[in-house]
């Protein structure tokens, strides 16, 4: 049996998605056989608002996302990811790293987050203005901050507080928000363009799209700043754990 | 815990996440938590071509079908589903199906053809002619004709040989084809809609997209005629048998 990836989906469903797909668009095959195997969870059920836990507390998401991997483990990952910004917070995602390496040793939880800083820093050698969009959690938590701390040529920049919170609605609100409506609205896409275009104009040679729901609704090319997207650099790391050789250039 | 949706992708790769999409769609839910639970296997490395083993033999790929039914079944799926017309096929289907029944006798396994039909027929009570178009594997073993055969008031029309070869090609194409493609070809695009027309001027109501792959080439309102889409059919027959009051009306 070749080696297979594990995606703990579900966070949210359509992300989910959009990492399996992302794999599949990464990975050089015409055949169905050529593809990469892949096991994805998708049991929101399960794991509470990684937010809402950041900002509030009560149970930690750590324990249904464990319970996912544990799954994945169980039928055959040998590499697992999690297509969540806000999980890779250290209260959950240091959680869920501990449980896995306690059971399954073997089994390797890929880290999108410093996968992304590598990538971003391997594009920018020489440093730059790197913008960041997020949830609040995210944002609360430092996640992405937290890496270019001890280097001077990098700066990351924030929506201001209002802007945060619109992007935060974008994702959440329970009518036009992403993670409400089967594609992106009209009006989530707008804000989240909108911020996007504030933090070009405040210098930002590049935006990072720092929830998984935003890559559902910006692409490349609708703003004039390179676009990092942590879910197709999270696909592509996943398949080069699995099959280097498949990786499409 | 919830019940769950198992789903054995990799049959076609791009024709799973289609599936998963379609329950998410037919979902109602506008947090996270509120999806239905699910698991996807992607596995194609151990499931050989349908097609090919229906026309020229070889091991059954309901060996490898049922390999990932047992793992989605031992990780906790209470109804599974297969998105590929062609694995239906009674050689195929019926393995699977069986060593199901003996293994996993709580487990459901459902099959697209006979919702597909149950949906057709409750939608044109008075009988129609529906054009079916799917790959020679599909067309070959009569997986759709067979159902309608004691219905006279339904008559089944497919492509002359020359248009079934054209729309298998579509599919298979190491070019052009959709399963070699990331999103479908031009030219397949072109070679679908050009077949489903002609089933169109010869007198067809509706079109069955009777191969996985063909749902993600031809959209409703590109042609005349009403699209059924089996893969669309079978997320809706999933949720109703996880969550019925979360199905979308």
């Amino acid at each position: 049996m070749r080696r297979a990836i594990g995606i703990i989906g579900g966070v949210g469903p359509y992300a989910g998605i959009d990492l399996v797909r992302k794999v599949f668009d990464n990975t050089l095959a015409v055949r169905d056989q050529e593809h990469v195997d892949l096991y994805m969870s998708s049991v929101p059920s399960i794991i509470g608002d990684r937010t809402n836990f950041l900002l509030h507390g009560g149970e930690n998401p750590a324990i249904g996302l464990y319970a996912c991997f544990d799954k994945l483990a169980t039928i055959g990952a040998d590499v697992i990811a999690i297509p969540c910004n806000t999980a890779h917070a250290p209260p959950i995602y240091d959680e869920v790293a501990a449980l896995a390496r306690t059971h399954w040793p073997d089994v390797l939880l890929l880290n999108m987050i410093e996968e992304t800083v590598k990538v971003i820093k391997a594009h920018f050698a020489g440093g730059a203005t790197i913008g960041l969009m997020a949830t609040l959690g995210t944002h609360g938590q430092r996640i992405y901050q937290n890496h270019f701390t001890d280097e001077p040529s990098f700066s990351l920049i924030e929506p201001d507080q209002e802007g945060k919170e619109a992007v935060h609605r974008a994702i959440y609100d329970q009518g036009y928000g992403i993670k409400a409506t089967p594609s992106p609205s009209e009006r989530a896409r707008r804000v989240v363009k909108e911020q996007a275009n504030l933090l070009i104009e405040r210098g930002a040679d590049a935006i990072i799209l720092g929830c998984t729901e935003l890559p559902l609704a910006l692409k490349a090319g609708e703003v004039s700043a390179h676009l990092f997207d942590p879910t197709e650099i999270l696909a592509r790391a996943a398949i080069a754990h699995v099959a280097q050789g498949k990786l499409r250039p």
